[in-house]
């Protein structure tokens, strides 16, 4: 008997930007997987039971969560933000291929949702107006050379760069290391943005310049996305700026 | 008089997929501006006015509602998918800095949404799940040479790429010339996915790979996503294979 795993995406933490599907789809499951504070976020009914995990385990989870949906019930892994992106849609994609081949049979759902970059971009302006890239500076899971090398080919080819887990306590000199590399591509003026938490009442936005970024203004909570060479900011008095990357752009030698 | 300017994403067309703060964001505005079939996507309420207009006229459209914003009214532009990914919220921004200074005046408001991407990716499994960017493809706004200079780019580094915009009747071989540039970096056997209107009723997802990829898969209402070396596919008997890109990696050389 195989039963239902949803994957489901929570936004990025203000509840008006949990999509209905996923609300739906939380409705449905009797047991949740999760990082507690992800979790947080749903408003469990009774007899829906959950089953908080670090959130530095994600394959334990996947593969606790998958054996439970093997077993005939109804299960929901929670991500905050998009599955998708830099999050759990992947790790049960991976604990499936390596998994016994009931796994392969479980009827798995993916419920998307609005990614941090997204939330962050709406309330900066539109710095992802134009071809933009999503690097994780987690070096956890890939050697620091190619998070340097993509840093690189992303700056250079004039990609918008957003940046997920920019730093952690055991992660604390990754960005100002990214900043440096971006530093010898770009100009001092492109503009950088701290957006952090993002919807919630806890929210902040900060838009600085590559010269003057400071990696300190950021934490486990922050998306940090570096403009392009074309990326623009728009002054208005009594408000914040508005950041945006224009929607054309000239070839560059 | 200053009034209030919205710019709503919808989403990737699935009314479950359109965020609460989009639904109360529509409910507040008087007048909506946007391309047809975006607009049809909200039930708008009697003395709601529809402006439409042709989806090429971004900038014409953003002047109007300025226009109408700075005379004091609710005024909502509207976008599928998220507003701030090749859509109308950077169109707004570049009216915001051309135009009259009571335009940098008018409180404005961006409510992310789904991205097509993201909705894409939760169909096939996890294909963004490692460093990925984003790429329009139309070359009404940036020359094809820097397109192409992105494409290689993005390919060498082990990025995933999405490509928005593949197609057009005014643009019918720009998807098949990036694939035959991306077939001189990627192996043949990179998968590449055709996401037609996810979410929708009309949803059409097809898994190819590098190799065997037939522009004529996708239309205006599709987003491929071409996958890293790295990116895998998971054959499950009786369902649609997961395609999913590792959270790992190795330096390559």
């Amino acid at each position: 008997m195989s039963g239902k795993l949803f994957i489901i995406g929570t936004g990025p933490g203000n509840p008006r930007q949990m999509t209905p599907e996923a609300r739906d789809a939380a409705a449905q499951a009797t047991d949740f997987f999760g990082y507690g504070p992800y979790l947080d976020r749903l408003e469990l009914a009774e007899g829906q039971r959950r089953h908080v995990s670090d959130n530095r385990e994600e394959l334990a989870r996947a593969g606790a969560a998958l054996d439970m949906a093997a077993s005939g019930r109804t299960v929901a892994v929670v991500s905050g933000g998009d599955p998708g992106v830099f999050a759990m849609a992947a790790a049960v994609c991976e604990a499936v291929e390596a998994g016994p081949p009931e796994w392969r049979a479980i009827d798995l759902e993916i419920v998307p949702g609005v990614t941090a970059m997204l939330a962050v971009a709406a309330r900066a302006g539109a710095p992802l107006g134009h071809d933009f890239c999503a690097i994780s500076l987690s070096d956890n899971l890939k050697p620091w050379e190619l998070i340097v090398k993509r840093l690189e080919a992303a700056a250079s080819a004039g990609f918008v760069i957003a940046l997920y887990n920019p730093i952690s306590r055991a992660r604390p000199w990754q960005l100002g290391k990214a900043f440096e590399c971006l530093r010898t591509i770009l100009p001092g003026t492109t503009p950088v943005i701290f957006g952090r938490a993002a919807g919630r009442p806890d929210e902040r936005i900060d838009v600085s310049s590559l010269a003057e970024a400071d990696p300190a203004k950021a934490d486990m909570a922050t998306c940090v996305i570096i403009g392009s060479p074309d990326t623009r900011i728009v002054e208005r008095p009594g408000q914040q700026p508005l950041v945006y990357s224009p929607r054309f752009a000239e070839a560059r030698t």
